[in-house]
């Protein structure tokens, strides 16, 4: 089975959105750079960010997000992000009223359930879970292996948490990637076992 | 005039310590490698860590500690910590009874005038601010020249924060350091003025 990964944008005081899920400046080092990362045309990023970025990326073929995240998209329009094949959505409410039940979106009640789920769906490619309430659950859980910050120097002071309400202490290991881009550190640990 | 620096070990989620004070496993890699840091005989870094922080202990000739900090460590007993001249303490109370009053504590009502007494106290050595709510203060004081963070691998949850209750947005400079230890990863930023 692939791998679940945490992963996020996020302030040096572990923010990933303010009160209103405002980002600020934590995209804008996706938007900034020479590289092209896809072909929106619209995010371009450092050389370095690249090289750690689209080969993570093309690996995800499921992410699970909640619902507030569904809901603040439109659902994506019905339309998983660049490359993603499904997306799972930790609800428990039912889709919206007009929701294409064919599209690629799966509505699971529970964290357990759904990235058991996404693992079905992903095969051999991994499972992202976004971060904030819902990554912070599947971590609570004992279900994540590997969390992936993309650390952006600015100090936001208060907002979404990256680990949404955990709160308790999850050792992680040294982290196997620190790479710096431009506006950007990207560091990434293995959930210590 | 020496610069002024925020530092503090911290989790990968913001924080210095949990609700009780209590650091977990934030202070480990000080006292878990080979190399000696100082002559106590108890902290121990690896070569990494110590080649980075030493250099810097040597610089620091104040620092700026909340009354909080100076409670909790009965005054440093009156003697400031190792290579350590003055300790300005941020406070509106006056110091305990039976305090010595020639001991090196200043005790200032107010953030910016620990920093202006601490760097006259200072001349060309470096000030530093413990990080909690003292530092977070003069960091919005726009007082604070650089912030290093020498960042644990744990998720924390929950506790005291590194940048106080800030809770506006700072921008910083991307790290001009990033330095593996052991258990640790050491974070240099300059503020953005």
């Amino acid at each position: 089975m692939g791998q679940v990964v945490m992963y996020s944008s996020v302030s040096v005081d572990g923010f990933i959105a303010d009160e209103n899920d405002e980002p600020g400046p934590l995209f804008d080092w996706l938007t900034s750079g020479d590289v092209p990362l896809d072909d929106s045309g619209f995010l371009k990023v450092s050389q370095a960010s690249h090289d750690y970025i689209r080969p993570y990326w093309d690996e995800i073929g499921v992410t699970i997000a909640g619902r507030h995240v569904f809901d603040l998209t439109d659902g994506w329009e019905g339309t998983p992000p660049s490359g993603i094949e499904h997306v799972v959505v930790v609800t428990h409410r039912p889709p919206p009223e007009g929701w294409d039940s064919s599209a690629p979106f799966h509505f699971v009640d529970g964290v357990e359930a759904a990235v058991a789920k996404a693992q079905e769906l992903a095969g051999d490619r991994w499972v992202e879970v976004a971060s904030g309430d819902v990554g912070g659950q599947v971590l609570a859980a004992g279900l994540v292996d590997e969390v992936r910050m993309d650390v952006v120097p600015v100090v936001l002071g208060s907002g979404k948490r990256y680990f949404g309400s955990v709160d308790a202490q999850h050792l992680l290991e040294d982290p196997d990637a620190v790479i710096q881009g431009d506006r950007v550190l990207h560091l990434r640990y293995r959930v210590r076992r």
